[in-house]
Formats: C-alpha cells, sequence, structure tokens
C-alpha cells in the first residue's frame, strides 16, 4: 500500500510516498512543490500542476495530510489554511477523502514525544525507514513523519 | 455578461448571479448552498455539488469571491479560510480566475459607506436591482453585493 504524505505550505509543499508491506515500510518518493508565486490563486494552481505530475508517475492508496494549527500572525494563517482547503478538494476528487493528525500526533506518533523538534521528528524519520544519507530540507522529512503516522494507523 | 458573486460560508454558502448589459443590472438568481455536515472534508465536497448544479444552470463569464477578513475565534478562521480555499479552486478549475474583495470594498461598491452594515447592503442592493420583495438572508443579499461589486468594475 502507497501513502502519501503532505506538509501543506505556499512556499515549498512538502510530500512523501512511502509503501507500507505488512509491518515493513520503505520510502518511494519525497520532495517539494516549489511554489514560485506569492499570489494566492496562482500558488493553488501551481500546487494542483504539482500533484498532478505526482499521481501522473504513482499509484496512491491513501493520503495524509497534516492539520493546520493557529500561529501568530493572522494573515499567513489565513493564506495557509486557504491553501490547505484548496489541497483538501484537490485530494479530495482523486481520492474521496484522506487522513488528518496534528504536528502533535505526529510528533508523537514518530518520535513518542508530542513536543519534539523537527529535527528530533527528521533523526527518527530516517532512522524507522533505514535511511543513511540527508534528508533536506525540513518540510520533506515532515511529509514523510505524515505518512508513516498514517501508516502506524493503518 | 453573467456574474457570479459568492459569500462563502461553511453553514450557508450564500451565491447570486446578476447579468449585465451595458448600464443595465438584472439578478437572475440568488440563493444558498446549504451545507449539511460539519465536517469539513464534507463541507467542500457539499460545496463542490452546490456549484455543479450551478454551472450546470447557468452560462457564468465571471466569478467574485468575498475576501477573507480576520475573525477572533481562530477555529472559525482556518476552517472558513479551508473552506474558502476550496471553493477557490473549484472556481479556478473551471474559470481559471476570479475576482476578489473585502467587505469593505463590497459595503462600499454597493452603499458608498465602507463601514454600512449587513441591513443597508441588503437594502441598497434591493434599490439597485429594482426589487420589491424581500431577499433574505443576509448571505444572500451580500453574495448579490459581491457580484454587483464586480459588475461595477468591469
Amino acid at each position: 500500500m502507497k501513502i502519501l504524505g503532505i506538509d501543506p505550505g505556499t512556499r515549498n509543499c512538502g510530500y512523501a510516498i512511502v509503501e507500507k508491506n505488512g509491518n515493513s515500510i520503505k520510502l518511494i518518493e519525497a520532495g517539494l512543490i516549489k511554489i514560485k508565486t506569492k499570489i494566492l490563486q496562482e500558488q493553488i494552481v501551481e500546487m494542483t500542476e504539482g500533484f498532478d505530475l505526482i499521481f501522473g508517475k504513482h499509484e496512491i492508496d491513501e493520503v495524509s495530510i497534516e492539520d493546520m494549527f493557529f500561529a501568530f500572525n493572522p494573515k499567513t494563517v489565513i493564506k495557509l489554511a486557504q491553501f490547505r482547503g484548496a489541497i483538501s478538494l484537490k485530494i479530495l476528487q482523486k481520492f474521496g477523502n484522506f487522513a488528518e493528525y496534528t504536528p502533535l500526533q505526529v510528533k508523537k506518533a514518530v518520535t513518542g514525544n508530542g513536543k519534539a523538534t523537527k529535527e528530533q521528528v527528521a533523526f527518527m524519520v530516517k532512522r524507522l525507514l533505514g535511511v543513511k544519507k540527508e534528508i533536506k530540507p525540513l518540510d520533506i522529512t515532515d511529509a514523510i513523519a505524515i505518512a508513516l503516522t498514517h501508516a502506524q494507523r493503518l
């Protein structure tokens, strides 16, 4: 079973595809949908094009998206939330539903600690997948962690 | 030219179609996409079904959506913003772009006063369209105002 994890971001939208076979999990691909524009309508279009490329390459079975949390800058929140809503529709159109986990749930599932830093999450992601080389930036390790969280729950 | 105005709401999503011919504007249809569920993923699906019905009935040329403003309840903002983002993608998929106006711009365009109440907006909307009978609720008059604002700018 292939699981797509998504870390929504209006600049770098992290994604990761992991494959779960029984108890074994391996990383198939992870990367960023790089959003070049700052205009929300165009960001939404770039996001959909990015996912269309991913959908064209991989047969995905399940999708897991990080839930929104409240941030301090209202403008950022409103923009990110709209972007995440557009991702939600894009995923719903293709898959009919998706899983959602809060940052706390993801951190807890991957490191055992809901207050872990992103660096700790990155460390554990590599360890869980048996990956030796660096995976950067943290948007990618976050996306992998979101996919792994869903894989654990299944 | 037919303009669709949208007042995004996760319970009652107001919409209005006005037709502009030179300087004359008339109301074609206005109503609510009623969202029955409280679960965001399902709200997004209900919203898309509502718009598909509208798109099936009317040949729309331009779309105008009310912009988000910051509200005091962060949970409400995050939910509404995601819902509006999903509407944005739905509209972009069909029309490629849409106009956006803040509540202040809409109030100013329709009543001349950026601080007008929703009731004043409703009063002026009926007046501008030459409609005698009551139009309720305010989500519908707001959606008409959003369409009229765009009609004025064209």
